[in-house]
């Protein structure tokens, strides 16, 4: 007997994972690349070499094809891809110029002119999507006003889904959440926008064709299926952008529902009905959700995770029995499973916020006394990024969007007091389900959906179901947070205002 | 052949030392007490049982003369001692009631009451001191108010000088800088002030007899020789204030020497020709030098070393190889060697201050980004003890009162790093003498002194000379101090006036 089995791609930004589920949900198999390294030829440039990336791909799946017997067959492939990197090629899909990742920062004076020029409402307006350094449009329009020679040579442009869809179907592909990340989509009608690509400087023809997510793009390529070992007849099946893929895995697909990524970068995510973008607060960029009829807002928090990060370094470095990042972790629980917290230490983000995502700012810790210890510490770390989560989730709220669980995932969903941190800030139940690779899941679910192994999508969900665990806000600290969300939004008030005087 | 020497008696707040010297100033033994226990019979109370405080001097002398041969001869006993404790006595001279040491916090109410009526103003201009919660004068005040019968049964008021000096000699003798640490000396004319004793409720006749440092007292008792192991014919030199023969040791006896003693707590000590109060600022309170003619000015910064000690200890706490607290200090030096500061990186410290020594407040680090090491946040700690430092000595130096140079004793003086912060912070020079028990060996001078060894004063400081390295400032770090301090005054008084408010 045969088993039928499909394959989740999840292309992050450093690196490359692969899972292979059989049509019960159940995983078969795991792959996985090493991360790709990261060219600098210029300061503030990061860029990958697309065949590296390639060559992940290549490497996990790879990795799955060699742990399975005969019995087990791949009959599809659908990939999560981070959004925003860009990939110059040629006519013939052959890369003319490295990736430029969505880190990378050279665009910034083109933002600074767009912007003096008022250029962001148009932008916004269109795409869904305010102006950020690390975006396709942007990154297009540099390369015309500083590599003409690349520029010319550039008769496509390639999200890395467009490269990676590519190499394994030699189609000219995308679908609509990781088009709608290249900034270059108009999000009313799920079109290229000639205003916008006349804005990079391009034609719509240099773009791929967008198709829904969840259909067959066509046959796996006989070299590509030779060089990963996929049987012969496997296809792709059209995936998206890898937050969209995510949401969709936790089941996130209805208004009311949000995403909470916690990676290194803080990312939320809601889902519309409708591209009303009235009645959304500007912060919100808008994309194509991985199911019809239903687009996302989201918006970054930036890096609030490094800030714990930063302080674990520091203050359990060389700490006796923790020498590995997750023995230091564990003592951090440890310690912090005494605090209580006395409503007067604050701290404020190294980096990211409700306000300044892309910026590595100053913070610091006010309110400190002799008697706090670095748990304290750390736990006035754990509570500002609550604070951050809840001010930039106010004006969500205050727009008459419904916002009834948060759906968190990621390094912070693992701390035993994080997650309880945010219910009570926030007053949000959080819901914690017991996964670790959610883009796989969903695009798992879209190819099973695409080959017409699931009735729905909701069929496939049914049969991906993961345990979950629900943190709900206790009503006493809710009421001593709120008293602290004061004192931190007047302090932060003044800071802010003192580093723009220049003071810090 | 015999060898003559003198003992000097360092009666410290919790501990008692004992240092012996021959006349040309070398050690020949050392002896010390455990610790004093302390005594919390109320909420802020700390008191002393006067009898232990005697056992420890019994102690640290006995281990001395159990070290010695028959020919070693120790001629003669001068002591250092704390000022501020406070024990009422009967007019035998025992013991009333517990020991009301400096550190107690009673007469909070009292000493508000009394600036409420303006009575600080006074207090101050006869007794140089302004008002403290744990000095005598307030803490007798307190008993005739709050404890009648003690206050009735208490015929005398020793300082803790006051009352080893009668248990050693049977003489109620004292001398003029601790009779002033006690807050009821008229600093002009040097003897007990009707108008302050009045105040605390008393007679000047149930103080100690003052007679000038220097001076022999008498010959020690036989009952305590015994106990001690003395010689018949020693006999006790009347010593000073702790700080005074701390200063005296050093050679700190003429204007534009400051003496800065880093403890627990930060106390500087200048020295004025003639009690000209209206020549210093208020902030300074005036007592008697253990020299002639010489007067001290001091203010006390507080536990500014406190906020270190809590950093290490957070930050360097369970560090694989640092058990104990010289390894964990050995481990941040090690680590400080490699920062360099970059001017923007504030801390405030968390007890103690140029304005508020007594206070234990809500601190906190600024400017801090992801880049800083726990190492960059130590430097910061101890670049706002210089800045304190500073600020408290502008009004010094701006009333024209010369600083010329810094003696610097304590902890602090240890560290390869915090001399010269300190001496780019202020700009002045600081001299780090190496020794350890200034107070023994200022007094030994005394003793030396009072027993005719010495011809002087200055003769005996030639003979106890140590060596001392220089610290300079540097002209380059002074600019970017200078900048930095703008900053911390600014922001320090904005996070003040927060505070004020309640905020914080």
């Amino acid at each position: 007997m045969t088993i039928e089995t499909v394959l989740g791609l999840d292309i992050g930004t450093t690196s490359t994972k692969a899972v292979l589920f059989d049509l019960n949900g159940g995983e078969v198999a795991r792959g996985a690349s090493r991360p790709y390294r990261t060219l600098t030829r210029q300061p503030g440039w990061v860029e990958q070499e697309p065949e590296e990336v390639w060559q992940a791909v290549v490497t996990a799946v790879s990795q799955i094809t060699a742990q399975i017997g005969p019995d087990v067959s791949v009959a599809a492939i659908c990939m999560a891809a981070q959004s925003g990197s860009l990939l110059p090629a040629a006519a013939d899909g052959a890369p003319v110029y490295p990736m430029i990742t969505w880190l990378d920062g050279r665009t910034q004076e083109i933002i600074r002119q767009w912007k003096e020029a008022g250029s962001e409402e148009l932008v916004k307006s269109i795409s869904g999507w305010s102006l950020y350094p690390g975006l396709p449009l942007p990154n297009i329009a540099w390369l015309s006003e500083h590599d003409l020679l690349a520029f010319t040579a550039a008769r496509r442009f390639f999200s890395v889904n467009d490269f990676i869809t590519h190499r394994l179907t030699g189609q000219f592909v995308t679908n609509p959440s990781n088009a709608g990340g290249m900034q270059l989509v108009d999000i009313r009608t799920g079109n290229w926008s000639r205003r916008l690509c006349a804005l990079a400087g391009i034609s719509p023809s240099q773009l791929s064709a967008i198709q829904p997510a969840g259909a067959i793009i066509g046959e796996i390529l006989p070299e590509a299926r030779r060089a990963m070992g996929l049987p012969e007849g496997a296809v792709l099946v059209n995936g998206g952008h890898d937050q969209g893929c995510t949401a969709l895995g936790l089941g996130v697909n209805a208004p009311g529902k949000l995403l909470l990524a916690c990676g290194t970068a803080w990312v939320f995510t809601g889902v519309m009905a409708a591209p009303e973008m009235d009645s959304v607060p500007a912060a919100l960029d808008w994309n194509f959700h991985v199911l019809p009829q239903r687009y996302t807002i989201s918006q970054s928090l930036g890096g609030l995770g490094a800030s714990l990060e930063w302080w674990v370094n520091q203050a359990w470095r060389g700490v006796d029995g923790a020498a590995t990042r997750q023995a230091m972790f564990a003592a951090l629980d440890a310690e912090l499973a005494g605090t209580e917290g006395d409503g007067r230490l604050l701290f404020f983000p190294l980096t990211g916020g409700h306000d300044g995502p892309a910026t590595t700012q100053r913070g610091g810790f006010a309110g400190l006394q002799l008697s706090h210890s670095r748990a304290d510490m750390a736990r006035a770390i754990m509570e500002s990024a609550a604070f951050e989560l809840r001010w930039a989730l106010q004006p969500v709220q205050q727009a008459g969007l419904p916002v009834d669980r948060l759906w968190m995932v990621g390094g912070a969903a693992q701390s035993p007091h994080w997650p309880q941190i945010l219910a009570d800030v926030t007053g949000i139940p959080i819901r914690l389900p017991a996964y670790d690779n959610w883009p796989a899941l969903g695009t798992a679910v879209l190819a099973g959906v695409g080959i017409g192994a699931f009735e729905s999508i909701a069929d496939g969900l049914a049969r991906f179901q993961k345990p979950a665990r629900d943190v709900l806000p206790d009503a006493e600290m809710r009421g001593r947070y709120d008293e602290m969300f004061g004192l931190y939004q007047e302090k932060d008030i003044l800071t802010t205002e003192a580093q723009r005087h220049g003071d810090f």
